[in-house]
């Protein structure tokens, strides 16, 4: 055990020697040097203690991706962090629908996140509670616990933050569905999946019950999955294999009673994908006998059946069925909801923020991941500004040389530009510009013409693990620069005001995703247009899922988790 | 996968060649002839048909240690087995207390009992349900399904059968002490170890809140135990190194106010134990700091505090807790108690049986394992008829040489001779009719006063696994050479009736007890009287539960388990 933890200090603290450890760490003692040398968080404190530096306090609200990413990525030792979150531990959510069929336990995809915050250097302490109010005008957050335990009621606190980080996540969209909340499955947290793992046991013990009747075996055994997405469809998938691969052995006489439905509202499935991904996808379904709905609304979910209205046809449907999952996107928590109301937010449907990832209208609150979005300016509205910052003369009218002091600012500030240009197959600005008139002076008005379809081109960013964990991690380091930053700021000209931003605006850098579709098949879509499907891509998200896991116990257990599978198959105990 | 499955079906059909084939395998394919020549089930099956056999109907309520040992060495082809349990797997109950705390997790230690019936020779099904009540006179079972879904309803059926096996395990006994049903935990169920595993968390997160005061931390951290078993002793022990070990890191400031108490009525714990272990155990709890109260009895449970009455002083205590776990010993069920007034047990606490494992006073009911308890014959009570057949002439007296042809009889009936024997430093039946006058030759007085003490050897069985599995092995065994015992009577001579018993009774090989004390520390008290206590020992228990363990794959999940514990401490996330 010491040796690991060992191994741990001396990586949190110089992690770039990570690698080189793991090589050499066989070679024996002589890397004791690194752990007495390292800066104690202890000894620190009693340093910060006796200069008397009032440390910043740091409140995150959450635990998921963004704010574990955070919390994983801030550095600086000048910060006091007080994390409040319901659930104690970073669940690896990508996993979630593997752990519905047993694929991966859930505990291999938890890390407790005392565990995460506890080798930093700053100072760190989680509270188990919920926030269910923001106070920002005495800078106070309310919080109340969440133990389920009979010690009394809740626990109720307050606290005090310099910096406030928002990281809450989102509730699963119901769209305001009867019946749904009331009736179907979520696949958001782990006590989900727990949850979906037994109701698919319940379902075939139920069904083998000898009184049953022929029809209602088949309506126990009809498990729907509504909305086509990525976590929808690899649910589908996962449980399909779950049941040819094991439970048809357990449960022999039930296989052919067994009927996976997926539900979408739209015309494909896999929408955000590549169009070869749908297709195959769609094919896959249609091969294993998954039977693939599409362009099929849910209207109601009662007890035993779901309403649906069949767009082509204009026809309502009533679909009896065993177990329904949802997964149909994200929705705003309730408290988000309060918190936009209280700042002046309340005709938005999601918290919205700057490119800095601060919230607007308020002082010193970030937020990030699902619950909020970025904002992004439009060139339009700043199109004034943009013209003038760059004619420095006042002259009304300028070259396109002069531009090109504030191209790259202009590119950094409204990513939209880049995208334009990328999308037009144009090489810089310049050429934009250009290419409206072939001049070589503008206008404002010829400026403006040439800008215009460029804020076409703005899209939110997808609310996904990867930019929640990419927006931690910038967030985190910003933080970690701050000082140095207010000092000599590196981010764009502001052009509606002097001087420049303290900080390069967050940019996502997309890495790819994975659909896995079951027996061993999974498509990804990785950058350049590059689109892989089969089954080295199943192995290609075997090794990023394992590397990408938040600690090394978790990656031993999620391996392990996949050898057992494939060794004695998946578990079916109830429990 | 198909590697292991066809491992599976060779091991299960030839079970000798399961040693032989580890070694063998390696070598490659040459053993596909043993999987062709293996007799399939379905062949089988259809072979019965032809024939037109009607099956025997054996119907197993139970799928704990004496349940599923009988399903596992039921042989015979010529019963069809239906299962009734409202648990659909077996769970390796000796490793709970190690679920509790996380050195072991909950799927490790359990396996679907579809999977252990699947590759039997006989017909086997199960259901997922509950046993309600028992029609002996129609030889009906009524039973109700437990799926807590939202399916409508339970659903009620019934089974009949020739056989019918009682297995139902006991319940935790309360005493009928106020508030223990309400407010303590138990640890029969796998559910248990779950439930009790996230209380502890929740009492660390709890205490880890800013307004709770000093006293109140204090309460909520005292883990409370009652009953100073071997459960009891182990989970104290592993509770206390789960804090030790890995929460006192995370939550430093906690440690302190750490407290465990082990209430145990009596004067010493692990009572069933030799005194050199119980010593060891109370030395090293006091060593631990783990408050040990002897002789003191719990009168009452309200939701924070714990009434007891000291044994000593006769004075009346209210203890603060925060949790508390209840193993004082197990009760009957409530059905088994109908059960018993149905039948005319109303009298006794336990189901009795005869030594055959027969429930008294039924025609083809058996009852195994902590439900059942055997009421062993008095030799006094038989003394005339076991006199009258050995006097084969009528003479009133007898010769102690005439004794020798039905010694081996009544030792085998009256196993308390054989105690007595043992006790008594006697080698054998005739020095103990010798020893009481010198005479050879013996009237029914002499003979009565020879034995009259041979009676209060007589113990009833613990209520441990290993009884439940031997007597589930035992009955298995009767079952498979039931028509050739019916035959050929193997049992001991009937002495109030003529011939033989079909079977020999059951008798209970004690192999030892494990009483594992925490810290690496195992004590252990093995056949022959030999006490080990320490860290071999430990091992010798990792060991020894490794290869109890129902399957490879829990066999590798938990020692993998074991192996995670030591590499990465145990997980402490709320799920």
């Amino acid at each position: 055990m010491s040796g690991y933890r060992f191994y741990q200090r001396v990586t949190g603290t110089y992690p770039h020697l990570s690698k080189l450890l793991i090589v050499c760490t066989i070679s024996g003692g002589s890397l004791v040097a690194f752990s007495d040398a390292s800066p104690f968080r202890g000894a620190y404190a009693d340093h910060a203690g006796q200069v008397d530096v009032k440390k910043k306090k740091v409140v995150v609200l959450g635990t998921g991706w963004a704010g574990t990413s955070f919390l994983k990525n801030l550095k600086d030792p000048s910060y006091e962090v007080l994390v409040v979150s319901p659930r104690n531990y970073f669940a690896f959510t990508p996993l979630l629908p593997s752990v519905t069929n047993g694929t991966v336990e859930a505990r291999s995809i938890v890390e407790p996140i005392r565990n995460i915050i506890r080798n930093k250097k700053y100072d760190a302490q989680f509270r188990e509670a919920e926030c269910y109010k923001i106070d920002t005008e005495n800078k106070k957050v309310y919080c109340r616990s969440s133990q389920d335990t009979n010690f009394g009621g809740s626990e109720e606190f307050t606290v005090d933050y310099d910096y406030l980080v928002i990281a809450m996540g989102a509730r699963a969209n119901t769209f305001n569905t009867p019946g749904v909340e009331e009736h179907a499955h979520f696949l958001k947290e782990v006590d989900d999946a727990q949850r979906i793992r037994r109701s698919v046991i319940d379902c075939f013990e139920r069904a083998s019950l000898p009184n049953i009747s022929e029809e209602e075996r088949k309506r126990i055994l009809h498990f729907v999955v509504v909305g086509g997405g990525p976590t929808g469809v690899e649910f589908a998938a996962e449980l399909h294999d779950f049941v040819i691969e094991d439970l048809a052995k357990l449960y022999p006489i039930l296989k052919e009673h067994v009927k996976i439905t997926l539900l979408e509202a739209a015309d494909h499935i896999l929408n955000m994908f590549d169009k070869r991904i749908t297709a195959f996808a769609e094919e896959k379904f249609a091969r294993d006998g998954i039977n693939l709905k599409t362009g099929s609304m849910v209207t109601k979910v009662s007890d035993k059946a779901i309403s649906t209205k069949e767009r082509a046809t204009g026809e309502t449907l009533s679909i009896p069925y065993g177990t329904i999952i949802w997964s149909t996107g994200i929705g705003t928590r309730p408290i988000v909801m309060d918190f936009m109301k209280q700042i002046g937010q309340s005709n938005r449907r999601v918290l919205a923020t700057d490119e800095w990832l601060r919230v607007e209208g308020c002082e010193n609150i970030y937020a990030l991941g699902d619950c909020a979005t970025i904002n992004q300016r439009k060139v339009m509205e700043d199109i004034a500004a943009i013209f003038s910052k760059a004619d420095k003369n006042n002259s009304g009218t300028l070259k396109v040389e002069d531009f090109k002091e504030v191209i790259s600012d202009i590119c950094e500030r409204y990513p939209q530009v880049e995208i334009y240009l990328k999308k037009k197959q144009l090489k810089n600005f310049v050429n934009l510009l250009k290419n409206s008139e072939g001049e070589d002076e503008l206008d404002i008005e010829k400026f403006k013409s040439s800008l215009s379809e460029v804020d076409t081109q703005m899209k939110n960013l997808p609310a996904t693990a990867q930019v929640a964990a990419q927006q931690g991690a910038y967030l985190a380091d910003c933080f970690n620069r701050m000082e140095v930053c207010e000092r000599y700021p590196e981010g764009p000209l502001r052009f509606r005001g002097t001087g420049r931003h303290r900080f390069h605006a967050f940019r996502y850098k997309h890495f790819g995703q994975f659909a896995p579709l079951g027996g061993e098949q999974t498509a990804a879509e990785l950058p350049g247009d590059w689109v892989s499907i089969g089954q080295s891509t199943q192995w290609l998200w075997y090794s990023v899922y394992a590397s990408k896991l938040v600690s090394w116990r978790t990656r031993m257990l999620v391996i392990s988790d996949w050898g057992r599978r494939f060794i004695f198959g998946r578990d079916s105990s109830r429990i």
